[in-house]
């Protein structure tokens, strides 16, 4: 294992004070317990928190900001925070409307925001993401896992907060972006987690792992490698056969999200997110928004993830808003 | 060799074309010859082109957008794009004041663009990039290496464009930022250029290449892997001992680049900032600007490069002068 790394014990530390210094204007980070806030904090809004292990930067504390979360918590690689981490989180941005939580869908995750919101002092109340549509049940996960999704879950969720929405329309946001979600992941490595210091898995230079989740978690199947072009039609297939099951609307606006999973070039994310489009044009939707990139990483895994959340007006409008952080940002 | 792509003969096609459909609120593609320009062309202004060999997203075309450049030719992977490409590329974007190509110095890049130049009809400058101070010629270069520092190049130098400033003025401020810019990179791993198809260098779990070009070049020398704080002293050192050697001044202000080139977790760079941030802190730089993820990658090395730049007002203004691109956007 190579990494760029003095001692595994304080890599968080030294990377979020690094991220912290980088963007002073924007966000501050707290330690013991950790959790990053804005610079400004927001003043009389449902107060959006979220986090996570770390090891998938940008998210989450790469979206703390102006528009989107108020705080995030991160954990060690991997690792769920604990849950005086989110209480210590909601007391310093907490601002009289309550506190939202939005949470991925992992056992040790849900199990920390649970006890924290148990705990809290201030109404409450906490959205699941579970878009990835490869697999039920997983290593680390009763029901599906929340991936990529994530991201639009949070952006949107943190639009509508800024407009003094309350806690329960925020929640039926989230709610109804997550169930309009759906991400299939592809892994061509494993990735590396520091502290075991060898890759998760095995792979060999032939072999795919179809569905593959953020942690290196299996997926749906270990598959042969082959041209690009069919590896994404299966994944817009996947996709496609989940909006079905789910009883979604078989036309209509799609933001797709085409996401690097830590090593792929971006010019490799183009090739899929060319790909992806056109299959899902030809299935009968529209892209009408697009983001390819880096955004939910698996620290230094080959791969991708495709994320399609079929749109309407509220949720277009919540994308389109102005956003202000680290790791996503545009005016109108 | 895994990755995402079809044939390798059109991976750059299928690439740009997704590229041009995911921002195409920004962004056009012409083919045949190949180049990229905005959406809403400038008017009355020198007209910014640069280009280069593709591997290195999202530079150019990434950049490509108000604010910064009006054009990019993209080659091959890691090949110069051709004169024909720049003349077209002229053609489209020219707005009545001339023409500046911003050229990272490479044999093959000055070539090329010193042909397109002696064919334009229009007035014309060219600036040529050499802030990697890590070797002295190299494998395909007389003379320094261009790198990261481009994108500080051309993010100013496209600032100065938009008011009004002519051709003179805009290659002027290219030179002196050039010239108070230094550059080092350091490869864990080599990259794989998909033609190729095998990594373009041998390189074992211990050890690491300090001083490596973005197109997997050597560097200074091979050396034992070791600790990122290391590894990053001997970076700072690097680029403090060539900023004294043009003769800059020994403190001030500097914009702080921490560059992944392609396969290095973004929690790795915050980690590599904060070490870097810290030194040059150390020796009398202030850290006033940050720029910290994959913005000039050698495909799909494991890696990263650090890049200082020495700042004064007009510098720092171009550098906070909104920008509305694929790959970098802020406003004021």
């Amino acid at each position: 294992m190579k990494k760029f790394l003095n001692d595994v014990e304080h890599m968080l530390t030294e990377s979020l004070t690094g991220f912290a210094t980088a963007h002073s204007d924007l966000v501050e980070v707290q330690f013991d317990p950790t959790f990053v806030t804005r610079k400004q904090k927001a003043q009389n809004k449902v107060a959006i928190i979220s986090g996570g292990g770390s090891g998938h930067e940008p998210l989450h504390a790469g979206y703390v900001g102006a528009g989107m979360l108020d705080a995030a918590c991160p954990g060690q690689v991997f690792t769920s925070p604990t849950p005086d981490q989110m209480l210590a989180a909601a007391e310093a941005v907490h601002a009289g409307q309550g506190v939202l939580f939005i949470v991925k869908n992992y056992a040790g995750d849900v199990m920390n925001f649970e006890m924290a919101a148990e705990m809290l002092p201030f109404e409450h109340a906490t959205v699941y993401t579970s878009d990835d549509c490869a697999v039920i049940n997983s290593t680390y996960t009763t029901g599906r896992r929340g991936v990529a999704g994530t991201v639009i879950v949070e952006k949107c969720v943190g639009s509508l907060a800024e407009t003094g929405a309350d806690l329960a329309a925020c929640k039926t946001l989230g709610e109804k972006i997550n169930q309009r979600t759906s991400s299939i992941g592809v892994a061509l490595t494993s990735c590396t987690v520091p502290a075991a210091g060898r890759p998760t898995f095995e792979i060999t230079d032939t072999e795919l792992e179809m569905g593959v989740g953020i942690h290196g978690e299996p997926g749906r199947r270990r598959e042969t490698m082959r041209e690009a072009d069919a590896i994404v039609a299966d994944m817009v297939a996947a996709i496609v056969h989940d909006f079905k099951a789910k009883q979604l609307p078989a036309q209509g606006e799609i933001l797709l999200l085409v996401n690097g999973l830590g090593a792929t070039p971006l010019m490799e994310l183009y090739l899929i997110y060319n790909t992806a489009a056109r299959l899902l044009q030809e299935k009968g939707f529209s892209v009408a928004r697009s983001l390819v990139g880096n955004y939910v990483t698996a620290i230094d895994m080959a791969g991708a993830s495709i994320t399609a959340c079929l749109l309407d007006n509220d949720i277009r409008r919540h994308w389109d808003s102005p956003v202000h952080t680290p790791a996503l940002r545009w005016d109108m």
